[in-house]
């Protein structure tokens, strides 16, 4: 144990659901999860999307967790027949599902015991070896196993869920991020920000056009570890820039 | 050959991309590929997101073209040297890249020749054997190679390119899906609904429930590619609601 956080924490999202394959239900999870992440340095370095299906999540799930720090899956906790990510899970782990008592009794100050169904009770399934993660929002918590934290889909939840178990995770440090506005096309300079990038090979630098009200934009993006270098990467981008404007005219 | 639409047609998308990793871009291509894929009758089986990394990208590549009738890429093909895509799909399947004199062309019709530098010629690489995805936003095409189709990763120019792609793509039967309001929570009617999903297995038969305007909301989604058993699974759905609502009171 130390007290410098380590270099590279890493994770991986698992999205669940049909819904969102469809395209019926647009995912809004990926994205607030990715900016979680790098807000509180862990690196989110892939996404998978897969439908409800049993070998299909099983599959990902053991990829993942074998490769990341942690995985974070979304959708498919509820108590229907196609919420089987608690199973899922479960298979990847090759451990047994119980049903948690603290679970139970959570549903149970919000209805009735005769409402307390069979269906309802899939809820409360956890794999052996888990711990809950409180879900203030309607009480139904979700749970991690190993390096895999599993979330509900729907967002408010699933936020709720982020926010409990983001203090008990590592993380490393933080990226330093900024952004210069091009204010030329990107053919123009990017050979220039290539010789950049390779002088600068401890930052990441990436250039992004984007079309906003009408126009092309190009952000030109340089985020690293050492906020100091971060800042010298700026003045050379900024530089470049300059000197294309000069001999532009 | 036959005139009869192939029963499963599958797709995967590969997103590339650093920035939608970072949460500094909120994706907005996904959700787009999903609903058309649905609406042209192909089913999405699988979403990648993964970062600027040649191995990243080829081993992704190489998994989903393997197992889905179609992969779309997105993002990675501008002219800055963060733009890999082109060099990991050739690598992914063994060719070379080859100059497009026809991209060349159009780009020469928006820019001098003196502006046509090496970064900008990168954007007319193709792999051998490849065939241009045209784009009227920009004149500069995606490509496809086997059964990957490349696209850029500005939603309007990858809209574009989708609109250029979809007619030459093969296509199955398309899902009719009907989606039925419930008016009762999930674990009031989740045992019975998986009977009826149970019942009727050519049917893919779902439960979403969402937050909308400060409340729970629940829909049944019923989904087949027979008209008719749709119908007669809604009309399932919609007893079983019926009875529920009589047993309440």
């Amino acid at each position: 144990m130390t007290d410098q956080p380590a270099l590279s924490v890493t994770a991986a999202v698992l999205v669940i659901g049909d819904e969102i394959l469809s395209g019926r239900t647009k995912d809004k999870n990926i994205g607030y999860i990715a900016e979680y992440m790098t807000n509180i340095g862990i690196d989110l370095r892939e996404v998978r999307v897969v439908p409800d299906v049993m070998d299909e999540i099983v599959d990902a799930l053991n990829a993942l967790r074998a490769r990341y720090t942690y995985v974070f899956t979304t959708g498919g906790i509820g108590p229907t027949h196609d919420d089987i990510t608690a199973d899922a899970v479960a298979k990847a782990f090759g451990v047994e599902l119980y049903e948690d008592q603290r679970i139970i009794e959570a549903m149970l100050t919000r209805m009735k015991p005769e409402d307390l169904n069979e269906s309802r009770r899939r809820m409360a399934r956890v794999p052996k070896g888990g711990e809950l993660v409180p879900n203030p929002v309607n009480k139904i918590p979700g749970f991690r196993i190993g390096n895999v934290i599993v979330m509900a889909g729907v967002p408010m939840i699933m936020q709720a869920m982020l926010d409990s178990v983001a203090p008990t995770l590592e993380t490393g440090v933080k990226l330093t991020m900024q952004s210069v506005d091009a204010d030329a096309p990107e053919g123009a300079y990017a050979a220039a920000l290539g010789d950049i990038a390779k002088a600068r090979e401890n930052l990441s630098i990436g250039s992004y056009p984007s079309y906003v009200d009408g126009k092309f934009r190009n952000q030109i993006i340089i985020r690293g570890r050492d906020p100091q270098e971060v800042a010298a990467g700026v003045q050379d981008v900024e530089a470049m820039l300059a000197t294309l404007r000069a001999e532009r005219g």
